[in-house]
């Protein structure tokens, strides 16, 4: 990613044009050509300047895709795709070089090969553009799937609907802007077009870029701080627990599984639940996000502190506790975002999380997890799923090659 | 609006962590209990901070109401409702007393009077929330309705879908956080409840706010500069053509007509049309949006000119050239956003502009106009209005009154 920061040549300005106005204009133009300024900071100008932070860029190329180690961006559109008859082995050769070229151009800021509007892909705004697999593009390349590439096992809170599950192709498409994520998807679709048809669209979103103080933790729709126990990318942890080695089918050695959960949370019963009942569900404060034995977010929850009257502070039923397994390979790295839609009939709300998680093994770490969930979680109440997907998010590739070519 | 800058007394950290570090975090405290920055920058410090967009505010009380000369957040939502037949001019005084108390509030980025989430409330991200009266909530008052707040003549390229169209109550939401306007919306439709059903949602957006230097004229999705041609806030021009002057019912001196139309661009379509006939049909460039017979965005068109072949080289049907009245007093302030929905069956895009003007008289300014689109402008091969709705907005008020007052 660049976080290009220019010294100013312009002392005479003022402050506020160079915030806003020149530097802005020095950089846009920069992005636009695709110049990457990070590092060039001089350290001795007494005056700074400010990215645009739609000119940030996150490399395409590389050990594994984008979209997975990078901080979440704003928004995302999350596009399945049902592969059309005739697809066989070499179209799908085809399909994915294409798309490949295109998201490599797009997440650096380059319109697409047959771009029809190139002026709307010149703020890349840190977009990346990850391609999952599906069980049905597998075995249509003839394949070897890993062992958990298919629907999850029915849990006793689900309530699927099919229009919301599945599919063979996922595109995840993120960024900070919108209009860039209106753009790409659509040169993408456009690339897809002979190929397959879609089979849903999921888009959602978290604080804009520079609401917030960077790594402030989201929070959901819910008011709950959400994503604060997570592996940090770049770590050892997040290494291990994401990314498939070769002995998962060899082809996906550096990439990982994808879980979505379209997962509806019912504000309107949620807002007949006092705060202490908001916070003994969850076992945290709504306030901080600190656990109900501490005060800061990222303090350890003590499960063995108990009140007065000998019932533990964090209950049985709350959804911290039971997320939680003694067994420390059966983690998850979340990346979900909040979803909105127009209510339907007397409803003041439809809304929820796109629950995103990446693992190594969807069989081994994700669920585990959701059938504890699914026995005893008292968010249960307010939460139900609504959509489930899995797909295998292959590795990264090289400038010659493309996504999948591990598998074709 | 708030523009705080602060001058760092932290000179020894470095340059990154001023920007992105401890300069957010100060500032954001600062916004989250309201403290206005602006004007408190010291004119010799040797560097800069950079305030959070989500801490800035626009001011809820005044002559007019926000949202009109608010410059362009990057999301809006627009909401329209239909009154419950039970609610009659009483109810309709209490509502806008309790409509009003939390605009103010949630604007300024407290929580709504019964806030169920005040943590999502103090990121306003300089949120504005507008509302609008259909003719049947005017009747409902026993007011005098404006002559022009009724349905807009019908339309030859019309093809309306009542689902977009009408409406009692409007509300627009616009702040550049998508979580804001979210729960505000949500905190206000809770205090429609009893009062209201929900008609219509349609939610757009333009970039990001700090993706492009501000004062950029925003994109559509056909990728042409939109907005060039635009009263500015501020001159006497602007207030002439916007604000209503006691001539309109008194109670509407200070508002102004609103015109919501949702325009379905067929983007697929438009693809198979080259650059240069994009051009024509708009008058304008690609590019950089300037009109033919110029090089910068801001030239003005030169109608004259004309061809070797004698053509005029802006032409007849252009959109620019139909857009475009002798009369100066039919003109509108635009105030749009794009909207990109799931496709439907086998489409790539659905995907438009909700086509927003301001203008006192909706009857002289707006309905000249758009029949002189109708009767000629290429544009219209590619655009289609699917929805339509005209609303009064009422004037601003002051702190001890609400939004409305004026009326009942
Ligand atoms: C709408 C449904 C859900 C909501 C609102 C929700 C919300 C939360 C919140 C607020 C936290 C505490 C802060 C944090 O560490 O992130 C949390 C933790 C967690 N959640 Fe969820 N969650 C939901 C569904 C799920 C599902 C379906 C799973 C996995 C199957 C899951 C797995 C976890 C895990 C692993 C943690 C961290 C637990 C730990 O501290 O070790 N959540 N969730
Ligand atoms: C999807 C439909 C439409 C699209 C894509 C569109 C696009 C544009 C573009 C690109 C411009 C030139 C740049 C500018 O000055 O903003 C423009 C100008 C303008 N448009 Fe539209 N427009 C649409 C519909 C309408 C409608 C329905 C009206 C009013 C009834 C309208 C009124 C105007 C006006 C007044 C101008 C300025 C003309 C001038 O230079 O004096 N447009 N439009």
């Amino acid at each position: 990613m660049t976080t290009g920061q220019q010294p100013s040549t312009a002392r005479g300005l003022s402050r506020r044009h160079l915030l806003l106005g020149g530097a802005a204009a020095g950089i846009g133009a920069a992005g636009a050509i695709g110049i990457d300024l990070a590092g060039k900071a001089g350290a001795s100008s007494s005056a700074v300047v400010v990215p645009l932070n739609g000119a940030e860029t996150v490399p395409f190329f590389g050990l594994h895709q984008a979209g997975i180690e990078t901080p979440p961006q704003a928004h995302a559109s999350l596009v399945a795709l049902n592969l059309r008859d005739t697809v066989d082995r070499a179209a799908l050769t085809r399909m994915m070089r294409i798309l490949t070229g295109d998201a490599a151009r797009l997440t650096q800021g380059e319109g697409a090969l047959a771009d029809s509007e190139p002026e709307l892909a010149v703020t890349p705004a840190r977009l990346t553009i990850t391609f999952g697999f599906g069980p049905g593009l597998v075995s249509r390349a003839a394949g070897e799937a890993p062992g958990w590439l298919r629907p999850l096992p029915a849990f006793g809170v689900d309530r699927l609907d099919p229009a919301w599950s599945g599919g063979d192709l996922l595109i995840q498409v993120a960024a900070d802007d919108p209009v860039t994520i209106a753009h790409s998807t659509r040169m993408l679709l456009k690339d897809l077009r002979s190929f397959a048809t879609i089979h849903w669209v999921q888009t959602g979103f978290r604080r804009a870029s520079g609401s917030e103080k960077p790594g402030t933790t989201m929070r959901n729709l819910f008011g709950q701080v959400d994503g604060t126990v997570n592996p940090v990318p770049g770590t050892d942890d997040f290494e291990r627990l994401v990314w498939a080695t070769t002995d998962n089918p060899g082809w996906l050695a550096g990439g990982t599984g994808f879980v979505l959960r379209r997962i509806s949370m019912d504000l309107d019963k949620w807002d007949r639940l006092d705060r202490a009942g908001r916070e003994s569900a969850l076992g945290r404060t709504l306030a901080t996000g600190a656990p109900l034995t501490g005060t800061k977010e990222q303090d350890e929850p003590d499960f063995t502190a108990t009140t007065p009257l000998g019932f533990p502070i964090i209950p049985e039923y709350s959804h911290l506790r039971r997320a939680r397994s003694e067994n420390r390979a059966e983690r998850i790295v979340r990346r979900g975002y909040n979803y909105d839609e127009v209510p339907a009939g007397e409803g003041v709300s439809n809304s929820g999380l796109l629950f995103v998680s990446f693992q190594s093994d969807v069989d081994r770490q994700f669920v585990p997890l959701q059938q504890r969930l699914d026995t005893l979680d008292l968010l249960n109440e307010w939460t139900t799923p609504i959509g489930s997907a899995v797909f295998a998010i292959p590795p990264g590739c090289s400038p010659g090659g493309y996504i999948g070519d591990t598998l074709f």
